[in-house]
């Protein structure tokens, strides 16, 4: 049995898709234990109308939400009612309770887990690597995308080996084609950090490293994982997500356009809305925080009930495939920090 | 008359488009003098099958191409024989011939404008200045797309300066909406390069600073220029023309899927090529070298004829309208670097 805690609040449809998503992970997940947090009250009674199987649930009263709004650090030092706090508090030295799912504040989550767990021992920062959609039907995980907006090379090259390990055991990649996010592809190009970090990567024998990668082919399919500060990896996450919804919204009003345009959306209604569900990021879960001493996954803020079933299923998958304790032993063979 | 140097190498369709582009903007601006660089020969055949106004043009014989496999800092000293190694040669020096589009190599460009030209004093680092279209019909300019992959924000505050300036004297935005790219829109978010720009645009009265924004707000239409380091810059362009190409593949590959589809995109074709034609680049000329002694438009290296022309009549507004002056006066009104 795994136990994980889902975070209630914070989410832009919490509690709802949050207990809904819970209890869909609980039903086909016959080995899954979920404690919820946040109102009890509100909790109990939403489990009542799901059909929840309740021998595999607790409810811990958490009644305070820490919002964007809350300074991170401060609200996670001090909001001591707040479903993260407590979350982060029951998992502190239990080693019962391992993993974590919330949709909430991204700053909090972060400072939480880096404050109060702690990282995977000579992890020098944890990294947030979620995944994306690609145009051949696969996905690409991003490594980091927005934990750290300063890396050095070694910060860079951990969060390859850790993502690496992470698509191999949870995805079932045998060999994950890795690259660096640069601005060109010759080995050359980039900024000092780029320039080492390609070296690094190109020596490290456990990785499939294919090169520097651009932007503009991060959805094309080529590659499995694309290793990245934490800056650039938030630029280009949301600039891919930006640019694939304008253009549907553009696409929608040349459908609605007029008459003729109306009859043509109906032709091709049901292979449009293919376009859009593949394109939905609430099928590809949450990101995992890598390199912190728990299972951290976060999902989006508007994220829906699917998405916190996939973030629970992410969970249970890296806890039932022992990931900390690989990233552990891989780390353990790197080379001390100067 | 304002004289332009057009560089017919180094471009995937050069030199036909350039000299096609060329022509254009020659018959529709009797106030424009081009001189052409590259093989003389087929230059001077190209242009008497096209009509040319042979009195505002001049042809230099520079017959050998810098190509992406040169390393640029090397060729642009040492191939005498380039086009580029030509223009700069040229230009260096002589007040008259002040403005030049390319759309060969970008480095051999960025390296013999910073080495052959120089800056405009008091400028740190110049900065590539493209735009992008936007989903309400407009545009948006970024500035740096890739010039510099490393920089501070006294170099950030001076991009934003330029840029500024940029589009209000060619683009007649008489307040452009300023946005310094980051990974959350609120003040205190990113690096200490960020958190350091963001008090320095913000003090900045000749600026309307509108704050931080996303990379997934950078075509809705909001921002008129969107201020990064060419790092961030590069990857934020590069996702987002990436991405749109991919959705437009994933669109087309749908239309033609099968009897009824194809139906359904016959009542679309009109719309969906406005749409094509509405995120098609070439129809947004190039980037400008922003803080050079000189003009220094870089076309997209695919770019068609018409990209080619608008290159030239960019070139063309900026010396007219005294753009490379009118920085001059604004950055000598900055505090000098510490």
């Amino acid at each position: 049995m795994i136990k994980i805690l889902v975070d209630t609040l914070g989410g832009d449809h919490s509690p709802d898709v949050n207990i809904q998503g819970a209890v869909m992970a609980l039903k086909e997940n016959p080995d899954i234990k979920i404690i919820f947090l946040g109102d009890e009250a509100v909790i109990s009674e939403k489990l009542s109308q799901l059909n929840c199987p309740m021998e595999r649930v607790e409810i811990v009263h958490a009644p305070d939400e820490i919002s964007c709004n809350d300074k991170p650090t401060d609200a996670i030092r001090h909001k001591t009612q707040s479903s993260l706090y407590k979350a982060f508090e029951m998992m502190r030295g239990n080693d019962e309770l391992n993993a974590l799912v919330s949709n909430g504040s991204t700053g909090a989550i972060i400072a939480g887990s880096v404050l109060r767990l702690g990282r995977i021992h000579g992890i020098k920062r944890p990294a947030f690597c979620p995944v994306m959609p690609t145009m051949n039907q696969g996905m690409v995980a991003i490594c980091d995308s927005g934990a750290n907006v300063e890396c050095d090379d070694y910060m860079l090259h951990q969060f390859a080996i850790m993502a690496n390990l992470y698509l191999q055991k949870t995805y079932n990649i045998e060999k994950p084609r890795v690259a660096l996010l640069n601005v060109g592809v010759e080995p050359e190009k980039g900024d000092t950090v780029r320039k080492n970090t390609y070296q690094l990567l190109a020596a490290d024998k456990t990785l499939n490293f294919v090169g520097n990668m651009e932007s503009r082919d991060a959805i094309s399919g080529k590659y499995d994982l694309i290793v990245c500060d934490g800056f650039a990896g938030n630029v280009l996450c949301k600039a891919v997500e930006g640019s694939c919804l304008e253009m549907l919204k553009l696409l929608k009003a040349t459908f609605t356009k007029n008459l003729k345009t109306k009859m043509g959306a109906l032709f091709l209604k049901k292979d449009i809305m293919r376009l859009k569900d593949f394109m939905d990021y609430n099928n590809y879960g949450g990101g995992v925080l890598l390199g912190c001493a728990k299972t951290i996954i976060k999902g989006h803020g508007s994220c829906k009930a699917i998405t916190i079933k996939h973030c629970i299923e992410q969970a249970y998958n890296i806890e039932k495939n022992h990931l900390r304790n690989l990233i552990d032993e891989a780390i353990s063979h790197m080379p001390a920090l100067a």
